[in-house]
């Protein structure tokens, strides 16, 4: 294995001058730099990550912080697909990332302060936002580098938060529906705690009204147990029901639609249906849902260059970073074919 | 922050040897490191980590190996999954992951050499089992510590494997449609080549042929785009057709029944449909389907604890972790409610 003295040897300066060019540092002039980076190239010198990490009090991994609460959350496509985005933007420059595992607020914030104190992340991305939350309160307190994948709720946090534009999607593909001819349109969602669930009723408020369709809109909140989601679509498909269907997410979706089957509703024949968040559960579902991709990977990677560049320079401005949204159309809101 | 020195001259000795008693190293005395090991509790002394990796020259890093070929590979449930309990145990001994980004094979091992020669990992697990897989085969001649998630299938290599039985869990899904009154059952499938899928084929043809109707039973093979699976389907339902199918993986299945939705073939009135692994796919379609459940979450822990065992003691012995499967009947298998 070639050290750091036997570049400083070949290219005869001190082993400090090498490390110095390792570091990039200010005071070595660039013939210097690249005379040593050139033998490091031809010597095959490989950097020792943990000696560099020493020199450079940093730990290159990223502390991904999952919702208190929710082990599920991690089943949901969309985080999966986050998971993805954030992984690859880290291995590319030499991250590797760890995931939190406490399920309460208390026991999380602990755990995000021993990493802190035991060097093992050099920042966190919250893969989460909303109201009150410790650990971003902490973090932001004890000027911490992080990123919010999320709304930025708070507009008084030096905080980087990259997210969609929830309102304009959900304007987006109530218009599309609008657009298809149906007018009777039921929002259903299972939440309306989380930035991005409000965001979503109010982009289909905003669509409804503005199209003079607010008396044909209702939003409808359904609990977690599939009684109470057969139960509210029992009461809905009562007397005529609703056109079309806007779910908050894929998952709930996948949900209503298989409720669907088993009340033997036809989509799009019975019903139209379409909703937020593309995977594999909209993309091959019976039938194929129309759906607003939010591109989950890309908020992923984004938030992985972004917290790594925070890292590298902690005087980085705050930011929000919007990754657009478009709508995918599929059969479930084809209405001329189903009827 | 509270540093070694310190912790040594509260207690009286030299750096070197609370950093001796850090590494619970046999040369000194019990008293001494019980009485160090209060004064560093006491202290809230935290140790570096970034310090102690170079110390035992760790990175406390494991390195995920995904398939050459495919990105998409990780939007399958089941990897996410695995992925989900392979970071829950690395996060309770204090590692972090990175997942390999290359393609193709050549580009991914020249990516697994050199996360190797920076010593940015400790071992990998590899995601995959597959013949004449040339990272196994550099792994296995380097001897670096690695862990399969898939079945051995050479018998020669001194890795560890972690798995289910497939053949068996093919027999016990067989078995079930039997039971349940299908004798004309076909098996669809979207490859051969991977140890798994030759498993689970084997254990169908098995069952078949131990109920005396291997001439009910076919196994029929589909394309990846989806009019190779429409074709497909429309051959198979034009005379007749199946009274059961049993597909490969979950997310065939999804996309399987996706299309008997559009051709308007009812499960499980028309058809009873089963398959292997799992996930809100099954667990959320229209109907919720019969599986077998494979426990991805508990491969990856089994993985993940192998992989940081192995790197601890070098001297342990190769061997095979079978992973228990379990069958979860659900509405797709459900003969009398449809007909």
């Amino acid at each position: 294995m070639v050290t750091i003295k036997d570049v400083a040897k070949m290219a005869g300066v001190s082993p400090s001058t090498v490390s110095r060019v390792i570091k990039d540092h200010d005071g070595i002039s660039a013939a210097t730099k690249k005379k040593v980076r050139k033998i490091m190239e031809e010597s095959g010198y490989a950097p020792n990550i943990a000696a560099r990490n020493l020199v450079t009090n940093q730990s290159n991994t990223i502390g991904l912080v999952i919702k208190s609460g929710m082990h599920e959350v991690n089943l949901n496509p969309f985080y999966s697909e986050v998971n993805l985005g954030v992984s690859e933007a880290c291995r590319k420059e030499g991250f590797s990332t760890l995931t939190t595992s406490a399920t309460d607020d208390a026991s999380l914030l602990a755990e995000v302060k021993e990493l802190i104190s035991s060097r093992q992340v050099d920042g966190f991305i919250l893969l989460y936002s909303k109201e009150d939350d410790p650990i971003a309160a902490f973090l932001s307190a004890a000027g911490f580098p992080y990123v919010v994948i999320g709304k930025d709720i708070h507009n008084d946090r030096e905080a980087i938060y990259v997210d969609n534009d929830n309102i304009q999607a959900a304007v987006s593909i109530t218009e599309l529906l609008i657009g298809k001819g149906y007018s009777k349109i039921t929002m259903i969602v299972d939440n309306d705690v989380f930035a991005v669930a409000r965001d979503r009723i109010r982009g289909f408020e905003m669509a409804m009204h503005e199209a003079g369709l607010s008396a044909m809109g209702r939003v409808v909140k359904c609990g977690d147990d599939p009684r109470s989601i057969s139960d509210m679509l029992k009461s809905l498909f009562e007397d005529g029901g609703p056109e079309a269907l806007l779910t908050l997410d894929g998952v709930l979706n996948a949900r209503i639609i298989s409720h669907l089957y088993q009340m033997k509703i036809r989509i799009p024949a019975d019903v139209a249906t379409a909703t937020f968040s593309d995977s594999l559960l909209t993309k091959f579902a019976a039938p194929p849902q129309t759906v607003v991709d939010i591109f989950p990977e890309e908020l992923g990677k984004e938030a992985g260059n972004e917290i790594i560049t925070l890292i590298r320079d902690e005087d980085k401005l705050k930011r929000i970073i919007t990754v657009p949204t478009r709508i995918i159309e599929r059969r479930s809101t084809q209405k001329e074919e189903g009827r």
